[in-house]
């Protein structure tokens, strides 16, 4: 097996306090085929042997009176939901006596029980006097792959696919282990195909490909996970031979609507279509004049009768633009291109939604389509795959971005909404709502490219499930289930993990302005490699200053995108969060910020700042040499002194550039180019 | 067939005066295989045909008196050297009475009076009283082809190779129409295969690949050709088996030899191997701590036996420098990896030497290797493919650019040495020497990808033949060659010719800064491209001004690799050509040119002139719709218009990046973002 088991490596736990307890295991069932119970089953024996060297028995029961006089060890109990006081995918994990107790109404909801048990026993905490109701804050909570059948993957940065390879589909031990992990922190769907369907790919809604896709599904169905597919709107000319893909031609209607049905003969419980339109070069309703409700929702009602979800996704913007036009303004594509459909989409249409306005930068406002759209169901979409965030070689430990953007107060309700109401569905009272994030994974040794990037996996799974779980309390979770409980190592590892996304956020492009990156790659610093490109991602700097306009007084408007108050606050230089600054703002070299320093002297110093904060970071990960295993010692010592040369590249670059357009020295008198 | 035959098309030439004394044809022939003259009959005949309807009938004679006694009609004698006056690859053409007579002392000779002869005919030209003698001054006249042998080719834009495909050799009637093509303006070389020899291309130089080429050498062979490879000088390890390649090695050495004979079983006439080596990534002797000389003489003593040449390029640089290092100096590099061995390489090593220190930018000093180096065999290399100059798209005659290299005044000798006089021989009485051209062909229906670009060929073997010819000369001859003899034809793209290079200076990098293109494609503008990258092309742009400081009294010492006086023009500003001065001295915005303009001004106003110089040029090649075939005008037509596009990009990108940076208007209110 050329892989591990990241968070499921099932270490030996010295010393766990409550061994006596958990020494036996029962499985009460009712009404249910079993597939998902025996996996649960089968992870609880694994988990318990390597943890605790326990060996447990499942016993088979299904009269009540028996279960209730269970007198030791793990009780498993399908039960109706008003006995078990949770319901769907919800559990409830008690202990007394020498039992413990996972009681859920769904199958699913005892796996995910089953996952928080060994979670706390990995971790060493003992679950004496437990008794605790979870369940999701998330409906939907989904990895999207951009994995190409040819086994590469777009924006992929550990190793080929293991879904795909040489037009094929790949099936074997990964897979299962990969519905493993993910489903050990509650992600309940995924995407197996890049977004940008492109030639064999499109295909694999059709008989080529859905006898293997039902084997895939059925094991990801014995994780309680859907199986989704990007599909390329374009599929009844390019496979069906239509002349036409226009969502309101019958034939189209109809060649989707016994493509969908097609799919569900071989995969009954198959999730639904994820769909990228009339972006970046991919075909949509646009071509025939149609909105995207038309085509959205002409896809739902395919799906509809099987209760299938289409996701659209928002990332909608020209892609050809003029950077001689300084009016056109791609932060505002999403907005402008939905915001007039709310409420045309049909109930089983869900908007997929980046983060923020632009592409997941390291730094953005928020979308404002949440708190914009009131009658549309969302999903959030973040990142995990490191684009713009240092490519799984430089640490960026991504929770604390997104708690900040689920975090974000949108002012849609006069009570309040923040995003993490909307897209969990409670503000507006929807169910198909969620979060998605694009996946981080490929066939490398350890998933993720980067040892420290599967905290990102982990912590998405965990975030989605609970929105209000603390970035270091992910973290932490994370790092005793992943490495060595020696408080040496949760420390620096802890620290390391909390302070990568400012640390890169300093030594990259400066307060909010993004793409300062190379062309392409999107790897490493280059000032002016997208300033003068068709993709509307500008900084505008000059000798005087740097940023982009977007207010609505002298800009491009978007700061008009917001509800109030936060509108009036991003118009505004000197309320706007700093952070964002450039974002909004066009400011002077001279500017002074908060903080007393000029902008200038803002950027050097951050600059300086950061690249010392690798190598500090660096050194303390040396130190953990011998207290962890070797080889993730040297793995991710490999891929820090990439980062280190990373930084220092960022560093320099971004300080000459400045200096050489600003003229201005450095008050420190540190080198600069 | 789906491709044009340039300017050996053979349009009808009306009311030509000559007409009476052209048709009958006599071959005298004295001990010769008869191969290329076979060809050259064949070329006159069909000539004649096309552009003069004369159907003439070749007679073979052998006897003296015979010969002389002929009456009427083209002569073509093989005369011993004395005979005839001219030597080698020269020829005599003389008129008397009813006769025209080429006399040549070799087959090749006779073949190029013949090329002359029907020259002179397609352009109209009388042939009354005619008596020339005519001889190359180069006598390496050479295309390198950089095609790759999956049959792309590494900075082609016209097409795809016609030499290789899937790693297979191509032969079809493409390759004797190729041979015509070259042959008909005296070049007598080719390597077909790109100088980075990877893959199957290390495989050419065996018996996997030999069959194949004894074919392609035959026909080239027949229109006085020599075939040429480039070779991999890691090909002992890479084929060979060898644990090294080192050259001192005894073993490595044997190898070659072996190798070498084998080919020269297959091709008698082989020319030899071009070799790059210790550049860019490719192999060669510093790997085993030797000189190039010890890596060039090894491979030419394994080619001495048979006569075979062997060619090393000079391109040897540091393609991983530190953009924050202001001392090394890539421009240097040639010279000092190469001076000190001048006098160390065996006879029959030529060293191949780009025109410019850098790397075939529109505007480059003379490269000081020639003046320096004075016991060493060389060839003058340039570039017929528009790498940097227009890549095909943009229109950019070059003949002038080749014009001023050879017409730099070297000052190695005190008689003086021109480039010229250097790469001929004729300064240090050498005869492997020349010049070679990197081809711009490929298997478009044009051979150039743009019609205009097939003046760069055919003016490179006019100008390689005969480096006396003027630029407009040369420009002239192919455009009557091509397009039908009316006045406001040959007026209008005469013109267009020879102001397409300063044009295209014009509105792309300043003042011999060069190298702000788009990284990796080389096309379309991109300030900081290379400004922050490992390949040693920088312009030190800040908001004060810009240019390399390669003076040796403040900069990298550049300028003293010349000799007097050209080093001590070159290091002061104010004696520096002005089309160099950024090229040598980092200047100031406000610096006053020779024009009273500063030189911010001058870069905004050629910028702005050179679009629209281009603007001009589209409208005056729209005045020739109907006077030159459709096709030609239309795919013409189609270029300029992305010329225009290219050159307004070009104008607008360097003057905002220059206004951003230096803050100072435009003294015309012009546009600038």
């Amino acid at each position: 097996m050329n892989y591990n088991q990241c968070w499921l490596n099932y270490k030996n736990i010295d010393n766990y306090p409550d061994k006596d307890i958990l020494s036996g295991l029962t499985i009460c069932v009712k009404d249910c085929n079993g597939g998902i119970i025996r996996n649960a089953v089968e992870e609880l024996t694994c988990a318990l042997k390597k943890m605790l060297n326990i060996n447990i028995k499942g016993r088979y029961l299904t009269d009540d009176t028996q279960i209730e006089n269970v007198e030791q060890g793990i009780v498993l109990r399908l039960a109706d939901e008003q006995l078990c006081q949770v319901s769907g995918e919800g559990y409830r994990i008690s202990q007394s006596d020498k039992t413990v107790r996972i009681e859920a109404g769904t199958e699913q909801g005892l796996l995910y029980g089953c996952f928080d048990l060994i979670r706390r026993i990995g971790q060493g905490i003992s679950v004496r006097g437990l008794n605790i109701y979870e369940k999701p804050k998330n409906n939907i909570r989904m990895l999207n792959h951009w994995d190409n059948m040819d086994g590469s993957i777009e924006r992929g940065y550990s190793g080929r696919s293991f879904f795909f390879e040489n037009d094929e589909i790949l099936i074997n031990e990964r897979i299962k282990d990969y519905a493993r992990l993910i489903a050990s922190v509650g992600i309940n769907a995924t995407v197996i195909n890049n977004v940008n369907v492109h030639g064999a790919a499109t295909e694999l809604i059709t008989e080529r490909y859905l006898g293997k896709l039902k084997i895939l599904a059925d094991i990801f169905a014995g994780y309680g996970i859907k199986l989704y597919l990007s599909a390329n709107f374009a599929a009844p000319v390019e496979i069906g031979g239509l002349p036409v893909s226009d969502p309101l031609d019958r034939d189209v209607q109809n060649w989707w609507k016994d493509c969908v049905k097609k799919i569900y003969e071989y995969i009954p419980d198959f999730g639904g279509f994820l769909v990228k339109a009339d972006s970046e070069g991919r075909p949509g309703p646009f071509t025939y004049g149609r909105t995207h409700a038309d085509g959205a929702n002409m896809l739902a009602r395919a799906l509809k009768p099987y209760g299938g979800l289409l996701i659209w996704r928002c990332f909608v913007y020209n892609c050809m633009q003029d950077w001689r036009d300084y009016k056109t303004d791609r932060a505002k594509a999403a907005y402008d291109n939905f915001i007039g459909l709310d409420g045309q989409f049909d109930d089983n249409v869900v908007l997929q939604i980046k983060n923020g306005p632009m592409d997941f930068q390291v730094r953005e406002p928020v979308s404002p389509l949440f708190g914009g759209l009131r009658n549309t169901n969302m999903i959030l979409e973040v990142q995990a795959a490191q684009e713009y965030t240092g490519q799984q070689i430089d640490v960026c430990y991504l929770i604390p971005m997104w708690k900040e953007v689920l975090d974000f107060e949108t002012y849609a309700k006069k009570e309040g909404a923040k995003v993490a109401d909307i897209v969990s569905g409670r503000a507006y009272h929807q169910t198909n709502c969620g979060m998605a994030a694009v996946a981080n994974t490929g066939n490398d040794f350890n998933w993720t490219g980067h040892d420290l990037a599967a905290a990102n996996l982990y912590g998405f799974g965990r975030l989605a499930w609970n929105t209000e779980l603390t970035s270091s309390q992910i973290a932490t979770e994370w790092i005793k289930l992943t490495f060595p409980h020696e408080d040496k190592v949760i420390n620096t590892i802890l620290e390391i993990l909390m302070k990568s996304w400012p640390v890169y956020e300093k030594y990259t492009s400066p307060l909010g302005i993004g793409w300062m990156v190379n062309p392409s790659n999107h790897y490493g610093p280059n000032v002016d490699g997208y300033e003068y490109d068709r993709w509307g991602t500008y900084h505008r700097a000059d000798r005087n200053g740097l940023g982009v306009d977007r207010s609505v007084k002298s800009g491009t408007g978007f700061a008009g995108q917001y509800n109030e108050p936060n509108a009036s606050m991003y118009e505004n230089p000197e309320t706007c969060p700093e952070e964002l600054l450039l974002f909004f703002h066009y400011v002077r070299y001279d500017y002074r910020l908060k903080s007393g320093k000029t902008l200038i002297q803002h950027i050097y110093d951050t600059h300086f700042e950061g690249a010392d904060e690798v190598e500090k970071m660096v050194r303390d990960w040396e130190g953990l040499k011998g207290l962890i295993p070797e080889d993730v010692y040297e793995r991710v010592l490999r891929r820090f002194y990439m980062q280190l040369e990373n930084a220092k590249e960022w560093r320099d670059r971004i300080n000459t550039y400045f200096y050489r357009k600003s003229g201005v020295k450095d008050e420190k008198g540190r080198t600069i180019y």
